[in-house]
């Protein structure tokens, strides 16, 4: 087993993940903050130059489930590495948020798509050079990312915990 | 503490850091594998249609340090968080990497940046729709990212383990 500790923690507008934006794209104007834990705040020097960060997280909610998953943008059950639900086997979260200031060990963003409280393991800055690739497929989301604007996540894979 | 179980390993050229591409962009004919554990094989179901998937990794070989660190590519010590440095507090490595075939357990993949062994967290498919953003500044990366495909990274960090 792989042990890691949060470094920060997530504030969000969201309580749950019923009715949350599925992808900080269809969240610009969702605004929440990343309370980083006063240890780890000497490594955000710097950090301040950048428009965007990953933002990487323990998706807590969402309840683990099988193998094949059915997305939130499609009808037909796919395997979970091919989508981006919550409940992959280890349910790491991948977010590319505004950053709009950042104050002490607090970071203020946009482009929220997390539940309140989600605990955070690391922050990377945004770099088009490195992270922006042609990708001339995109398999069964080849239409449906299209629709992330109009759909919303629902509280089928929710815990309470 | 968070605890994470590897659902696979990455299979690469380099067998240590000293001399790898700092990121995927920099290692593009550089061929490689994710061999993904039996158990959970079926998740790769529909992961064939995607040209390019993100791979999370445990940066097992980076050693840990403190919150400032001296990247590969400047000469200036940065915050942690403002660098793509595979020793962050919890080290968690970012590679999006072409995808060129699925069979059964095991991706063929091209851009590996990663030490052989490295142990795979997740795989999530790369989709321009959700992951591109258009980011209007990149700190001290600004130049220095160009130079991703010049510099290589060294042993300053390595560990044996």
């Amino acid at each position: 087993m792989i042990s890691y500790r949060p470094i920060g923690t997530v504030r969000s507008p969201f309580t749950r993940l019923d009715g949350m934006p599925l992808q900080s794209v269809a969240a610009e104007a969702v605004r929440g903050r990343i309370e980083v834990l006063p240890e780890f705040a000497p490594g955000l020097k710097d950090l301040d130059g950048f428009s965007h960060v990953h933002v990487i997280t323990h998706l807590h909610r969402g309840r683990p489930g099988g193998l094949e998953v059915m997305p939130f943008l499609d009808d037909t059950p796919r395997g979970v590495f091919s989508t981006r639900s919550p409940r992959h086997p280890n349910p790491i979260g991948l977010s590319v948020v505004r950053l709009i200031a950042v104050e002490g060990g607090t970071l203020e963003i946009a482009g929220v798509d997390l539940v309140d409280g989600t605990p955070v393991l690391d922050i990377k800055p945004y770099v088009p050079r490195f992270d922006v690739v042609g990708a001339e497929r995109t398999g069964w989301l080849e239409g449906a990312a299209e629709r992330v604007n109009e759909v919303r996540a629902d509280a089928r894979f929710e815990t309470d915990s």
